[in-house]
């Protein structure tokens, strides 16, 4: 059976991420055997988000407006600069609640042996962002991953330069373990940065 | 960051087997951020999938045509029926060059408790297909789980009642593999077909 739509399909499913010969394989024949609305409900999906989704010019996040609702918030803690790798992490940060301040997504991380450098993070328009006069505190909340740590360390030594306050997110024991489950580093931690 | 583009991009996604929030929003993430041509791509080969690819008249496989390549091919011999029960298991057997009928996909197996019944695999379609008067031998290839040989049971005494021929792909010890690692059920069988 070769079909050239279908290959089609076969071929653009596998332009997703993690998704191999096998499970595009799986996936289109899903689709068309089981959800065809499905299908063209994604596809219609796709076409928008293409066209209509662009970059913030603040922060960087996914945005299909100039400036995101975030950015737009008044109420947001304007001298407060919390600076993730993605969008998800944002997301992330925004469930706990507990923070107030306004957000740059990196929309990446540091990562020499991806061949990902400070172009690929927008570091320019961070510092350009970090040093617009009224942020005077910028929170790295980059992950606890060994690329992670490497992004917040060069962030940090150039926003410092710049005479910014920059802080890091707390490394510690997470609510609800038991210290005897919990990794060895993160206990070393938690001693360094007992409060 | 709310966006609604986004969000109904990622619940498309999430109508992929397999692919959960999490998966879902990572890969809308690489689409939008690394892969825009790869989007527009895949939202044409669903449009295209959608619209052209129908089920073979014959075979029940999908095709763009009434009927298939492979129920149109003349030098197939018309005596041999196949069952199986994907294109993907098709196209395995295809592979092997060793087998020169023609087939019968039932899209589907038995699967009681998904309550996948014998109207779901086509059943009604295959009698009739099998009982055309060219058909004498029924191959029943469906998988060597537990539910492809409750279907080939439930084809076989069928099929049989209705006077045709029914065999099923012989069950053994797979090429190249050493009997020490090879499971006892493989074992009993490659005993009793011994020949």
């Amino acid at each position: 059976m070769s079909d050239s739509a279908l290959d089609a399909l076969i071929e653009g499913l596998r332009s997703l991420p993690g998704v191999g010969q096998k499970s595009a394989q799986r996936m289109a024949y899903h689709l068309l055997q089981h959800d065809r609305a499905g299908a063209v409900r994604l596809a219609r999906a796709l076409d928008l988000a293409v066209s209509e989704i662009g970059h913030c010019t603040r922060c960087h996040t996914f945005s299909r407006e100039p400036v995101c609702e975030v950015c737009q918030d008044e109420a947001r803690e304007r001298q407060l600069l919390c600076v993730v790798e993605t969008p998800a992490d944002q997301a992330a940060l925004e469930r706990t609640g507990s923070y107030k301040g306004l957000y740059f997504v990196l929309m990446g991380r540091l990562s020499p042996l991806d061949g990902l450098g400070v172009r690929d993070i927008g570091m320019g328009g961070l510092m350009t962002r970090a040093t617009d006069g009224v942020v005077t505190e910028v929170i790295l909340a980059t992950n606890f991953t060994a690329e992670g740590e490497t992004t917040a360390h060069v962030l940090a030594e150039q926003l410092r330069s710049r005479g910014l306050k920059v802080t890091r997110l707390a490394r510690g024991v997470p609510v609800g373990s038991e210290l005897e489950y919990v990794d060895l580093g993160t206990i070393a931690h938690a001693f360094l940065d007992r409060r």
